[in-house]
């Protein structure tokens, strides 16, 4: 079976899971308060450029999604996101549990537009009544986008003013985000990130790490006693020590761009095959997912030994279909899938 | 000054008032507890034809909403809705804050349709992924609409049934019911409500009381600990028999209903006199709420003598309005409206 | 029948129903943008001596707690309570449903002691570990407290000074206000609560209003965002007006103090009247909240004739009661009382 | 340094550390889809000798502690734990920030009796206003408890029957679950923890995983919904498998088995010690956690070289402390720390 189905199928990068081994049996304080959290820290706010910031390490993307948003949401504001969001589609209702609207955006791709934020503002402080509706007070967007697709810096900047403008915060979601960095043509950088927005996650879990996010923010006024809200929310491991192994490693030798390279590479061979075989892209993505709208005849035949994922349900005759890329994706398997397109 | 901007600008009917008074100086047990609450309950039961169900005072329409859905969806589950639905637009997300989404669909005219109902399921359990969608546990529909426009008993009955085909609870919002019961060319009954939905709420804020609406529910099952779900939410008055003595009013003598029949003919006289002078409409309500689209010079001209709402910013030219009579509407006032135009 | 089982068995105030009746025809804007509530805040303000302040005026006072608590703590925080307060024992757990644990200080009478809050936070912050403990944030009093009794002013100060001193907030639920401001030996003027507290309530509900209670704080910049908090949780009136002209009302002409003084009057009269028939009080209330300790046979007889409360489950031989009077308690009444014990 | 302050202090037991690197290549679908998790699951319900149950793993204590309460409590119902229980003081408020009361029973030795929830509920059943009071709605239980002692198969016996009597559920908190099976004198089986309770779950953060705890229910109709709210609430794992991994681990050839005696094992030879030295007891745990009363002049001297708990701040001439061993205490740490008291 060849596994293209998602970033999480496997474990972890084998320096990550050697670094766990190395420091298993060293004794430290629980809950994040250990050299390794802290090493962690001080490399990753480095590669980002802040002086004075902050990184929480958290579990996973929904929860930390949730938590960021409810820290830095007052209570009756809500977050603008594409419609095509995490936070709007796949979270089972995570910010709205936590108390808050997502104020969805319509997006082809994946991206939202700052005209679309700008409107979207302007309308709330237009209209009279306006204490009954929602108060958008964030805005969110992914990179790389659900759709595989990348902000282009100028984008990025254009956004980053408008938050900056109407005076709310806007917040990156980069659960693949070293598929982005790595990407042909992507011209946004780690520094560029943490400078136009209030805070970002690194995402660890689809990017070599067994699991974990790191959280940046160049703004740790606005995280007050994020970490008691973090314990209360469940969310905190007691051996936080574990977070910090991770992203130490990840961040050691350029480990994490590294990860991204070599998805990149394995996405764009798998999209050259692909291509190169007549199938039509749904969207042409430059990061490690791969979207086509390939015959059902084809699909059925693939999945007795492909795993990957239908995008929607089955259509009448061609359907999408998600081909995704990691750290762990081998050339030859790329290779093997082209024999049998 | 002539007033015609909302429902909700004056007291209360002359006979609710008085019932108020004559029972001041009477000593009941609070919360509810009390005769008047036991009576006005037993009536409006009857008046829907219900035999074994319960009714539930509460203050307004935000809190009834949030209430009623609270108690009725489970945690991961969120209601479906127009996107121009009150839920959905204007009461401070008080939904989300009670920790469910708010799926909206694309409304015209405030009304949404089984067949979209229907699509909106069938896409949510064909989802493989379905655990991390918020699944749909409700629909809320207005009845009359935020436009002014109701359902006739053929939709509703659709809705319904597909309500009951997918197992999902139907939630009615009657904030200005009787001025959809005494609509001309209505054909939806109390009876008819009570027998499609779960539950609905019979508004007393806009039709003639202080402030109140009573909740009704043939399935008193679904509302288990109800009340002190309310007061926990703070939403009991002490004096509960406020809500008593009102809905009893309201209901003697089909007070309701005459309030309805009011502010019904005093719309239309209001709809005719527009249309004769050849304003056009955007949309056709036959209830309390009538939309027009004026030009600004005319908008402009009348707001020096009379308090009517924009509806929405205004535009170049023109820009649609809106006129709300109730039972406190004096023909009077429609007429010297007439001469203003 | 007797009545004295609580302070919400009958309606309003003569003059504050009058109020209502005089008013109901005026047409004004919703949601407590009309001028009543603009000039009974003026009026209140005043009487507090605060110039910068703010007034909200909400429906109950679980209701009041609950938003103020909520607006004033952080996510974590917790607040400080006797364990007999109204919040920690009455209010269906609204405190804890709006996400936040009520830290309770045993109490004998009601009140806590300025030592006890010292201590409590002295005891948080000397702890370690204490981002997994609740962090105090706000310490919640009554006066009257739920047992009657009154704190000093002296107490109130030095209250208010550990409050400051660990920079925490304190808000004081005077549900029953207008009869701890008139009892006898009061020496806590609305000038000194003002002062003292960041927030705190001047209950209407049990003090001549139909319903309401007025939040005054000389700290409006902690109530940011506070009506949308109040529309977000279901407790803002479309015809906020009617708050505004009971407060009005009970505000002028110093009715709120008349009312505080007829039920200290009666209340006084039905202390003395049960203690020269030789009955031991439970606890020596100068409010209009009496408790007595009532051999069961004199309990069981009164009950045919008078309302009143049990204070706990019946004991053995004799049990506490409770008696309590308010604006609409007649002298008679009490007379009649006296001549059944 | 000799390490004994808690028992989350080191990584995984190296047969856990084995079995993540044998699978790291691995490709399983997510969330706990994956055949490791089923067979966890499998193995775990037949060691309780639970037939139609099921498990579910989440990643830490108050994570667990937090969905379980939530998912198996009515909105407006609390939850009964000793004043020392977990929830009740080292879980940021997590319960409460989920909407529940705690409502909490003295304790003196981290245990509470069936007598006093069995009083605490007739108060509440016997009180006239009962709408207003929390409602009791599930007993937590620590096992072993916070104080390190455990309650006897006699005393859950007589909690469960009035937790049945009562109908209100039982949820057992075995953060550290394997020690107190292991503990001499011990004679409660995992099989009577699933027939006695609603829910429990199994320790594995602080018994030899990396992380992870394993809620087990012989009533799964009581956790409708629940993967979806574990989604919702940020609990949910993408690679779910780390969990399904570490407790088949865990559950094979009896490790957890042998995790917890070694653990007691190294404790009683440390209680030994100090009770061979003079040293008073704070509590006679059989457990994995030891409590000393030292002189302040041997806390000093220790802590130079030994890395263990203050049990609460310093006192005048003795403190409390806290000494824990765990699945990596070695045999010669107890005896150097022997060398030193």
């Amino acid at each position: 079976m060849l596994y293209f189905s998602t970033d999480y199928m496997r474990g972890a990068h084998p320096e990550v899971m050697a670094a766990l081994m190395d420091t298993n049996m060293v004794a430290t304080p629980g809950y994040g308060e250990d050299d390794y959290c802290r090493r962690a820290e001080r490399k990753i706010l480095e590669e980002c450029g802040i002086r004075d910031g902050k990184v929480y390490f958290l579990e996973g993307g929904t929860q930390t999604n949730m938590l960021v948003i409810t820290r830095l949401l007052d209570y009756c504001d809500g977050v603008i996101a594409a419609d095509t969001g995490h936070i709007n589609v796949h979270e089972s209702g995570a910010i709205e549990a936590a108390g808050h609207k997502v104020i969805s955006l319509p997006s082809e791709d994946g991206k939202i537009k700052a005209t679309d934020i700008n409107r979207c503002l302007s309308d709330y402080y237009g209209d009279d009544t306006y204490p009954h509706i929602v108060k958008p007070g964030m805005v969110y967007i992914t990179f790389p986008t659900e759709m595989g697709t990348l902000y282009t810096l100028g984008e990025l900047e254009d956004i980053s003013e408008t938050c900056r403008k109407w005076d709310i915060t806007l917040y990156i979601d980069g659960a693949r985000l070293a598929y982005g960095l790595a990407a042909e043509g992507n011209d946004v950088t780690l520094k560029d990130l943490a400078r136009l927005c209030d805070a970002f996650y690194i995402g660890g879990t689809k990017c070599g790490a067994l699991f974990g996010e790191a959280v940046v923010t160049r703004r740790p006024e606005l995280f007050k006693g994020f970490f008691s809200l973090c314990k209360q929310r469940g969310a905190v491991l007691s051996k936080g020590r574990l977070l910090g192994i991770q992203f130490e490693t990840l961040f050691n030798g350029n480990l994490y761009g590294r990860i991204g390279q070599h998805a990149i590479e394995t996405a764009m061979l798998l999209k050259d095959g692909f291509r190169s075989k007549g199938y039509r892209m749904l969207i042409d993505s430059p990061t490690n997912q791969q979207f086509f709208i390939l015959p059902n005849e084809i699909i059925e035949r693939l999945q007795e030994n492909v795993a990957f994922e239908l995008w929607g349900p089955m259509r009448e005759n061609e359907t999408p279909v998600r081909f995704v890329t990691d750290w762990s994706t081998r050339r030859e398997d790329i290779i093997e899938l082209m024999l049998l397109i």
